[in-house]
């Protein structure tokens, strides 16, 4: 061992674990967003990050392990910063706008994370389309327990379609996000405006009652 | 070859290729929805089929073709039942809904297309993604046309939201049909009501200029 690795190594194992995985994560991000899952290799990974591919085996486990490790915490972040924007005291067309406010500006700022998680875990399919199916499980209660509330403080039993159209809102944000990926000129305030305006009356209707009811033909 | 064989290979050489064509694509979405992609043989499938491997080699290919082949039929099967449904005399609202109500009815129908489609397709990824994608441009752009068509029926320009909002309505409906293969006991024309109602009050905003703006904190 030379005196630069010697002391490159030692520097290295002074690094607490969880900083490390930090590094390795942060560097598979960056090469999954770019190069997508099938093309990106261990070698990239470990020259981004600075810490050896034998470590990142020991730490983080193979691409497919490494992978699904990005899928999950980029995920978590991405709940962490929805449920920060909205508390309960708001009323519900306010949680829904702070929530959705948060949501494009973390896809906003965290566009890797964005690609990685939808565009690069969908298309690579297999078991990583489980830990999005979880992801969008736990955004959908999300929702669904904010129309619940909304319905409740105003009185009345919550509609039976709360969950549904949850699960519409979560569908319809990813389809948005991924459009205004391609649409960057649009600010997050803007694309955020634009699901809210297109939502709101709708969910408000669902908690007064007001429904559209087709003409008779 | 013996006379049981020879009948039959006579009686089969007698259909037309769309024929054959068909009897393999019925029976390769009817597997692919019910094995997965993965687990799906194509034993099995020759074997609903009543068509020999060999023919179905030579028709349409290996099984990763045969995949992409059911997905654009099943897809060009859902986009024509939707524009079936939808005719450009009808008021904005009533083409709206009558697209909804078409694109539920086709999930209904064919629970196994759509299977094939949306969650099979998707888990699978790499080249079916692709066709997804394509697919749901094309929904996306008929979307955006309604849309645009009825600010400017309504002698306005169209604001140039019209296609992100195509978008977000193209995600929740995929969404919404996914939560739906989960709760086979909400009727088609019900889930279509939810979605419409969800949405149709802010399409409506768009065209006539009415905001939901955030209350000042």
């Amino acid at each position: 061992m030379s005196v630069d690795e010697e002391r490159r190594s030692t520097r290295v194992k002074r690094l607490p674990r969880e900083v490390r995985e930090r590094q390795i994560l942060d560097a598979a991000v960056r090469v999954f967003s770019q190069y997508g899952y099938h093309n990106a290799s261990m070698d990239e990974i470990s020259e981004v990050a600075g810490v050896s591919k034998p470590m990142i085996y020991a730490y983080l486990g193979h691409k497919e392990d490494l992978f699904a490790a990005c899928i999950r915490r980029e995920a978590t972040m991405l709940m962490e910063a929805i449920a920060a924007g909205v508390t309960t005291e708001q009323a519900p067309d306010m949680q829904l706008w702070h929530g959705l406010r948060a949501f494009f500006q973390f896809v906003g700022e965290q566009k890797q994370s964005w690609r990685v998680l939808h565009r690069q875990a969908t298309s690579q399919g297999g078991p990583f389309s489980e830990e999005l199916l979880a992801m969008r499980g736990r955004a959908i209660n999300l929702v669904d327990a904010l129309l619940v509330r909304s319905a409740t403080t105003r009185g009345e039993a919550p509609a039976k379609s709360t969950e549904a159209l949850a699960a519409a809102l979560v569908g319809a944000s990813e389809s948005l996000a991924d459009w205004w990926l391609d649409h960057p000129e649009v600010s997050d305030k803007t694309v955020a405006s634009w699901l809210m305006n297109l939502v709101w009356m709708g969910f408000g209707d669902l908690v007064t009652g007001t429904v559209w009811t087709p003409t008779p033909e």
